[in-house]
């Protein structure tokens, strides 16, 4: 390793970063500075497995930036490193159009892994990176050839390391035997407001070891020792996943405010030109040195060696194992049968259980279709009914390929180790739990929904439902208020059949994550329309269950477990009433105008909501002189069908609304 | 201790859930046997320091049952204990209209001081009592007279301890010293689902002693033993919480499933005769023995005694220490000055801060004329700018009084914190971060909001005027996400005053949690209006800001940053246009009809409303024929004025949308 070099370019990432922050006078300064010396290792000294041109190379190292304020960290690196991004993207560091947001977007850059600065997340994304590297490694390598090889290495601060979701992720790793992850904790001593010290005292060596990691620590200045340490972590396969504590000085470089919290932020950027001076930087800004780009241009041609080779070794185990090669295809190319939900065998006419007990059945169908899906709970598969039968337990030590993975009660986590192996891109994730707890997850699906990511949420309980539970764990604004995030859909299903679509619509959707929301009480089958209507239906997100049989007059909209309200409603009010099914008001609404106004014809003013939750989205289909039926109050401790009743949440409540 | 008695009292105790959950085949029978001889210690064996007729003691140990689903554990043993939970109750466990809920609801029954279930919460509301009880004693403790020294007990399982918010608020109870807080950890070796070595290998006395807690490990049915490491754990003030880990088996008493994942839930009811006979029960169900009820009258009786006793002190503290006595009256009796929107200074008309800017003005007068007001924040005082002035920073060791709290990046924590304080009722809490984390919180402010809990969230950069930090950073669902929640208010004030009349009505708010949505941009004065036109209108939730001038013919509806474009529109529209300031939707709602029709006329069906966030909830306000400008996508990173205009959020796109 030529640390003369190396320093150089360190020293030049941190020019960049001071000028990048300098320019828009915003972003964050103190880790771009504080670890520059370990992203010249990562990027410069063989530290990572990369190769710019192929930045999804399958077998790379995969690299989080989990503190993700410390963005131009990233984006200095990777432009050095030979990423496309221009030093023009560089210079327009966190402005309209520029390929450098303030913080990492996994859809705008190439080489960045993942959509962090929410603290916390990144952690658990590199927690699902490395589930699905083991998984990968167990389902693909064969005795000849090693496909999968690489290592999840994720950066992250004291931020990251205060907040929950990584305390969960970080269980969850070393129980699961994750030794093919490596966190490097950037331990400046540092947080935004203050000096850590005022808000922690943790022993983060006894931490660690109590979760089952190894830890070592080091200066991380020292490029050797980094270096090192890095080495002996990728390749100490002993069953845990690795921290290496990089004890550094945040903002390193500008003297006025390295060491204290000022370092943290774009504080220091007024100290631009005397620390450029300080650094041994020229004049010029935005600078690299002929010689730094010339040891890039020699690193990327290693990293090319390494990745052709290992493409031909890929090639020769695609022709041996066209089987496997066909489904790791599948599984990157997010190829899923079109027909997938006409492959769902139909349930009996009489088939009564909960959408949830539908919900696992359909599971197994869907699960031999889509081998790339993997299906987690958090400790209620019992509950949630989506265990794939016969299809084991992952771990990554006894059982890398199983397709159940036992969670624990770590919703957050289980939501952002979901994102990441969503993120890597060669499985398909789900998870479960109780509706009511999307609340203890809800920063994880945003990002999901923000990055576009595939992932599946099988929540189930899903109303005041639940019952004797209680309001505690009755959904009532819970659907209401995951349909408000952009690019998520929310899909109620009705019945068994609604609940076979919605599976099938979640599975072929891939640019971003759909909830099914299932019920922890029995729904009668809608057996007056074909089970092909009701699948369609949800695919197109809202359609006419029953039509009126004279002049229009009445429209009468129900979801999920309410629909079977608005159809005996229906039987009492004659003929002019239509009944539509609105299982997914997300899906309704990309319908184009005319099939909207073919479900709900404008002319019909007299139209009737129902759901079992919040009223506030439901106005928008039912307008100003209609009415919703719902529960704008918690729930109450009682049997189900009680609060339902107590509630007013019924058929007769129906009528009465339409008379 | 008379444990002959207690080892009946704890068969009976088991005897009463058996009985529970077998008449409703519902509930959680696990917790209740596996910690009978704990709850015999805790409220037959002096454990817990409590008088059953005055359940609100103030200087009462509190216990918070974390592990919420097993709720018979407390009902069983304040209904022996003698708090007003008749048998009727028992036998109507889970059932409309007893007082006796699924889980614990801290306003339906005396002696449950927290609403818990959703895992983890009731360890963060622990941590919130505890953090309240030392500033408590801190406060109003003399040297003659100790008013408060009492502990906080909570019992909480392996799934609260998996829970990232648990975690979180572990470390802060470790670094705050508050070595008056004492866990016992019914560690029972099994989960939910199944045994907990499928989901955890942490080593817990390792990872306690990493937090800076003191550890000890007992046998959890040796009521010996649990009374020793008890009262040692409550007479050991060495500044450290303490967690006594209690090695118990799930559901002890019903052979059949003991020990196993299937004793943790109601599963174990079927063999309730069996299990009766095996724990020496008479065949009378609901049975609790002559002898029994009397030892209970005996501890009622010695309770009373030092109740009496403490009361005669408070006597003799409230006459020696008027003033602090009326401060303690105030808080807990939530006194407020009526007139405290008065008592604000008005702002400068030319001021032009963010509303984020004129909060941290606002707060210093509030935090005067409510002493009891205390203001944290995750790790963000210098953006959330909620920090109180030269009120010190609470630490459970060298400053119990201070009123500023330094959370760490432990947003959720905070607001499980938060309850715990509000539940407390001795002090008002209030937390700060940026608003797109309320994310992380959300299923603390939903449990303060379903508790009655008057908690203030003051969450700054509220839109995609956050800027360069992009859509990661950028609310646009989150305000709408929140406004579904029942029972929260949340204002988002156009400007300095509004500011003022928002804070304003957070704290005279009793019955619920108010959440204050702030820009981290400026905005303007709206001169037009009187400084009190404004605060009081923010009081009512939706007021008149401009009246047209002629006859009504368009209604333009803001809040927040963006009512200033609906001004700036009118300007352009001419003299038919009204603007309506609409700061809460939910105060709004809740006026009568008559004030909401003489706001927002029936008559007039051309209405525009606009804010910089998802729309689905505004057409509820502006009808069929209205318009809602918003921005149903997420956000962009780059400067906040490019992203308002690049989004369309502009008063161009409001006179464009009216014509």
């Amino acid at each position: 390793m030529n640390t003369d070099i190396l320093s150089q370019a360190a020293a030049q990432a941190r020019g960049l970063a001071i000028d990048a922050v300098h320019a828009c006078s915003s972003g964050h300064l103190g880790l771009p500075l504080g670890c520059a010396e370990m992203g010249a290792v990562l990027w410069g000294g063989g530290g990572l497995r990369y190769h710019p041109e192929a930045p999804k190379w399958l077998n790379r190292d995969r690299f989080i930036l989990s503190a993700g304020h410390g963005s131009m960290f990233l984006y200095g690196w990777l432009h050095m490193a030979g990423y496309d991004i221009p030093m023009e993207n560089v210079k327009n560091f966190r402005q309209l159009g520029s390929h450098t947001p303030g913080h990492p977007e996994s859809f705008e850059t190439p080489g960045v892994e993942a959509t962090t600065g929410p603290l916390g997340q990144g952690i658990g994304n590199a927690v699902g990176f490395a589930l699905s590297g083991k998984r990968a490694a167990g389902k693909f390598n064969t005795a000849d050839h090693t496909i999968f090889d690489h290592h999840v290495i994720a950066l992250h601060g004291d931020g990251c390391l205060q907040e929950g979701v990584a305390k969960e992720a970080i269980a969850f790793a070393g129980h699961s035997h994750l030794d093919n992850l490596i966190l490097i904790y950037d331990s400046n001593d540092v947080t935004l407001d203050a000096m850590a010290e005022v808000t922690q005292s943790e022993d983060a060596q006894g931490y660690f070891a109590s979760q089952g990691w190894d830890v070592a620590t080091i200066d991380g200045h020292d490029m050797t020792a980094f270096a090192k340490a890095l080495e002996h972590a990728k390749n100490d396969d002993n069953g845990k996943p690795k921290v290496i504590i990089a004890k550094t000085t945040i903002a390193k470089g500008i003297p006025e405010v390295a060491g204290t919290a000022k370092g943290h932020g774009e504080g220091g950027a007024k100290f631009a030109d005397e620390a450029r001076k300080g650094l041994g930087l020229p004049e010029e800004h935005f600078y690299v040195s002929d010689e730094v780009r010339e040891h890039f241009k020699e690193v990327a041609e290693n990293h090319k060696h390494q990745f052709l080779s290992w493409q031909s070794d890929y090639e020769a185990w695609a022709q041996a194992n066209p089987e496997l090669a066909a489904e790791l295809r599948a599984g990157v190319q997010g190829e899923i049968p079109s027909d997938l939900a006409d492959r769902i065998p139909a349930f009996e006419e009489d088939y009564k259980d909960a959408t949830r007990g539908a919900g696992g059945v359909v599971l197994q169908t869907v699960a031999k279709e889509v081998p790339q899906l993997i299906s987690g709970s958090a400790d209620l598969y019992g509950s949630t009914k989506n265990y794939i039968k016969d299809a084991g337990d992952f771990s990554g030590k006894d059982n890398p390929t199983g397709r159940n993975i036992w969670f624990g009660i770590r919703e957050h986590a289980m939501c952002a180790i979901c994102n990441g192996i969503a993120y890597d891109g060669i499985f398909r994730a789900s998870g479960a739990t109780f509706l009511v707890f999307a609340d203890y997850c809800r920063a994880s699906i945003r990002l999901a929904a923000l990055s576009k990511l595939p992932v599946t949420y099988i929540f189930t309980h899903d109303s005041v439902g639940v019952g004797e539970d209680g309001p505690t764990h009755q959904p009532v604004e819970t659907v209401s208020g995951l349909r408000v995030i952009p690019n998520l859909d929310v899909i109620r299903p009705a019945d068994a059949e609604e609940t076979a679509g919605a599976f099938a619509a979640a599975m072929l959707r891939t640019d971003g994550p759909t909830l099914l929301a299932l019920t922890r009480q029995g729904v009668p089958q809608m057996n007056e329309l074909s089970v092909s209507e009701r699948r369609d239906g949800v695919r197109r997100g809202g359609y006419v269950a029953r039509k009126e049989k004279g002049a229009l007059t009445t429209i009468l909209i129900g979801t999920g477990s309410e629909l079977q309200y608005c159809l005996k409603a229906a039987d009492e009010l004659g003929d002019g009433v239509r009944v539509v099914s609105m299982p997914c008001l997300e899906r309704f609404d990309r319908q184009d105008a005319a099939y909207r106004e073919e479900v709900l014809p404008q002319a019909c003013t007299k139209r009737i909501a129902i759901e079992a939750g919040v009223t506030g989205l439901w106005w928008k289909y039912v307008g100003t002189e209609g009415k919703v039926i719902g529960i704008d109050r918690f729930g109450l401790s009682a049997p189900g069908a009680t609060v339902f009743k107590e509630l007013g949440i019924t058929a007769e409540a129906v009528v009465a609304a339409a008379k």
